[in-house]
C-alpha cells in the first residue's frame, strides 16, 4: 500500500512548481500554475475530454503529448480559452512558447490547459507576464500551483504518497481542481500528476487510462465533459533504477499508487462539489459487468431527485430504484435491494420492512454511502458524487452575473 | 390545421368520464380516474415505459393492449405500484377487474395505471371503492379525470381538438399529468387520448409512436424514464365512416391531429416543471441527422448548468456550447451558433460581436427560446423544458419528508 506523505506535485524528487496572480481573475486570486520536470528524460501521458468542442489548450496539448515528451504543464484559470476561434489557437501556442522559452524547452515540451469562462479572448499580456513570474518563482513548494487551477473550488487539492517497487523508493504526487457537480464552463476538471518513478512512455499511457477509470471517470460531471477536461503526467525518473514497464516487478505498486492519487484527488473534487452538504459514495454490486454497475451507479449518482432527496436526508429508495431501472443496466425486479449505509430498505425488489431509523440516522451523518445490488451477475462499481443543495442552484444562478 | 375545442377526454363523441376522491392520497384531492368509449368498436394502442422495473399496472397493461382491444382506462394517483412485489400485480389486476365488472367489458378491456409514491403497498379497499364511485359518476366532463391523476401538478391538463378527414368531422381529446422535470417517483408522466375517429389498430399504434416522438419523447424528464410511464389511447369510431388506415385520405389530418394534441399536452408538462420560472423551447438546426439534432437538444435541455443560467436570466452561451460539445452530435466548432429568442450570441464558433442586451431582454420573458445551429447538416429537433430554480430543489428535498 502507497503511504501518504506531505505534499503535491513538488513530492516527487525532481519536480518544481509555482503559482502566481497574474490578473486574469477579477478578483486578483492566483491563476497561473506552473510545474516542470528537471529530467531531461521525462516522459508524459494525458488523457483529455472527449468534448467535440474541445478548447484550444486542449487541442494544442493532444498534439505536444502525441508527439513530442513534455516536462512541463502551464496552466491558467479564470478564462477557458474555449470557443475562442483561430485567435484561441494562437493564444495556446503562445503560453507553451513563453513557458519553453522560460525553462529552455521545445513548445512542443510544454502542456497547456486552462480553466474559466468559455468564449472570451485570453489576456494574454497579463497571461505571458504572469508565465514569466511563476518560472521566476519555480520552487518546491506544489501547494501554489493547487491554488492556481482554481475556480470555484473552496480548498486547493493536492495529495502525495510513497511507495515500494523493485528496491526502490519513489512518489507519486498531484494536484486537481473542479467543483464535483457540473459547470462545464467554470468547473472544468483538471488534474496534474508528477512522479519521480522511472516511467516507460508507453506503458504511463495505460497506466494512466487505467487509473482515470476508476477515479476521475467515476465521479460525476452530470454527463457532462467538459471543453477543458484534462489529466496529465509527468514521469522524471529521478528515483533511479530501470524504468519501469508492463512486466516490471515495480508495475503493480505504482499503478497502485497512481490509481491511489487520481482517487484521492477524484474524492477531493466530488466533496467540494458546488452547494455540496453530504459527500454520496454509490456503489452497485450484482452487475452482470462492470459497464452496468458503472451505468447504474451513475445513474444513481447524477439523479436530480436523488440528490435531492440526500440533501434533505430522506430514505426515500424508491428514486434510487427508479434511477437504476431507467439506467438500462441488467437487473432482477425480484432480487433488487438497495441500502443507506448498512440499513437495508428495499429486499427483494420491494419495502424492507425494517424501520427506516437507521436509514435516516445514516443519511443524518456528512458521507453518505447508498448500496444497490442488481441480483444478476457479480460485478461491481464505484462512484462518487455529492447532494443536490439550495446553494447549488444560488452558485450557479449567480455565477457570471 | 385542427381547432381546439373545448375539453379533453370527453370531447370526442362517445367517451364518458370520471375522476373521485378515494382516500389514497392523504390531501384528499381526486384520485381515481376512469375513462370509458361507449362504442364496442374501439380500437386501442399505448407507449409505455422502458424502465426495467416497471410498475405493475405497466406490466398489466402492456399485456392488456397487446391481447385485447381495451375500451377503458382506471388510473389512481398517491400510488404507484411500482416495486410492489407480487401483492402489486394482484392489486393491478383487481383494479382491472374492477373497471370491468362496473362496465361490463372483459378485464382484459381495461387499461390500467397508476401513479404516486414507489414501494407502499395501494390501500385497495379504497381504490375498488373508488372505482365503483368512478363507474356511476361516469359523466360528459372530462376536467374531474385530469384532476385525478395530478400528483404534484399545479393545474390539470386536458386539450381537444376537431379535425376534417375524408368528408367527416372527428375529434381527438387528452388529458396528461406530469411536472416537467425528473421525478420518477411522484410525476410519472401519464397520457390518455381519446378520438372519435374510427383507427385501424395497427395504423393507431404507429400514428401514437409517431405522435409520442415529437411530443412527449421531447420534453425532458431529465434522462430519466419513470417506472410508470404510459400514453395511451381509445379510438372509439363513433365520428363515423370507414376505418382510417395509413393509406386513407383522412390519415394525415388524423395525425396532425393527434400530434397537436400530444406536443401540447407535452408543452404543458414542461411549462408546469417543479419550480419553473421560465418555459425554455431548445431548437437545434443543422444536424446531420435528426436522432443528432434531438441529441443535442436533450443535452441543453436536461444541463442543470444551462437551467440555472436560464434561471438567471443570463445569456451564458458557454454553457450550451459545452453542453452541445458533450452530447457526441456532429458539429462544426467553427460554424456552431447560439441564439436566444433573435439575438445571435455565438457565431462561427466563437462570440458574436452584437452586444448583450437583446439576449437579456429575451431571457427576461417567461416563455424563452434557445436556438443552436451546429453548421453540418440540414436536420432539426425541439424540445421543451423548465429552468432550475430555487423551488425545484425545496419541493424535491421536502416531499415525502
Amino acid at each position: 500500500m502507497p503511504t501518504q506523505i506531505e505534499g503535491g506535485v513538488t513530492a516527487p524528487v525532481g519536480f518544481a512548481a509555482a503559482g502566481v496572480a497574474a490578473g486574469i481573475k477579477r478578483s486578483e486570486k492566483k491563476d497561473v500554475a506552473l510545474i516542470f520536470s528537471e529530467s531531461p528524460d521525462t516522459s508524459a501521458a494525458a488523457v483529455f475530454t472527449t468534448n467535440r468542442l474541445a478548447a484550444a489548450p486542449v487541442l494544442i496539448s493532444r498534439r505536444h503529448v502525441a508527439e513530442s515528451a513534455p516536462r512541463a504543464i502551464v496552466a491558467n484559470s479564470g478564462n477557458a480559452n474555449a470557443c475562442s476561434g483561430p485567435d484561441g489557437m494562437h493564444d495556446a501556442v503562445e503560453m507553451a512558447r513563453t513557458a519553453a522559452a522560460e525553462l529552455g524547452l521545445d513548445p512542443h515540451q510544454v502542456i497547456v490547459a486552462s480553466t474559466g469562462v468559455i468564449g472570451a479572448p485570453l489576456p494574454m499580456d497579463a497571461v505571458v507576464a504572469g508565465i514569466k513570474q511563476a518560472a521566476a518563482g519555480l520552487g518546491s513548494s506544489g501547494f501554489d500551483s493547487a491554488e492556481a487551477i482554481m475556480t470555484t473550488d473552496t480548498f486547493a487539492k493536492e495529495i502525495a504518497v510513497e511507495f515500494e517497487g523493485g528496491g526502490r523508493t519513489m512518489r507519486v504526487g498531484g494536484i486537481a481542481k473542479g467543483s464535483g457537480m457540473i459547470r462545464p464552463d467554470m468547473a472544468t476538471m483538471l488534474a496534474f500528476v508528477t512522479t519521480d518513478a522511472p516511467v516507460e512512455a508507453g506503458y504511463l499511457r495505460h497506466a494512466l487510462a487505467k487509473a482515470v477509470r476508476v477515479s476521475f471517470n467515476m465521479i460525476t460531471v452530470d454527463g457532462e465533459t467538459s471543453t477543458n477536461d484534462m489529466v496529465a503526467i509527468l514521469a522524471g525518473g529521478m528515483a533511479g533504477g530501470d524504468p519501469i514497464g508492463a512486466d516490471s516487478e515495480a508495475a503493480p505498486a505504482f499503478e497502485e499508487a497512481l490509481a491511489f492519487v487520481c482517487t484521492e484527488l477524484a474524492k477531493m473534487i466530488a466533496r467540494d462539489g458546488e452547494g455540496a452538504t453530504k459527500f454520496v459514495e454509490v456503489r452497485v454490486d450484482g452487475a452482470t459487468s462492470s459497464e452496468d454497475a458503472k451505468r447504474a451507479a451513475l445513474a444513481v449518482a447524477n439523479s436530480p431527485l436523488v440528490k435531492t432527496a440526500l440533501f434533505a436526508q430522506d430514505p426515500n429508495w424508491g428514486r434510487i430504484a427508479s434511477a437504476v431501472g431507467a439506467s438500462g443496466a441488467m437487473l432482477s425486479p425480484d432480487k433488487i435491494a438497495i441500502r443507506f449505509g448498512d440499513a437495508t430498505v428495499a429486499a427483494g425488489g420491494t419495502a424492507a420492512t425494517t424501520d427506516e431509523s437507521a436509514a435516516k440516522a445514516h443519511l443524518a451523518g456528512h458521507d453518505v454511502a447508498v448500496g444497490v445490488d442488481l441480483g444478476v451477475g457479480g460485478a461491481s462499481a464505484t462512484v462518487w458524487t455529492c447532494d443536490l443543495s439550495y446553494d447549488y442552484v444560488k452558485i450557479n444562478a449567480e455565477y457570471r452575473t
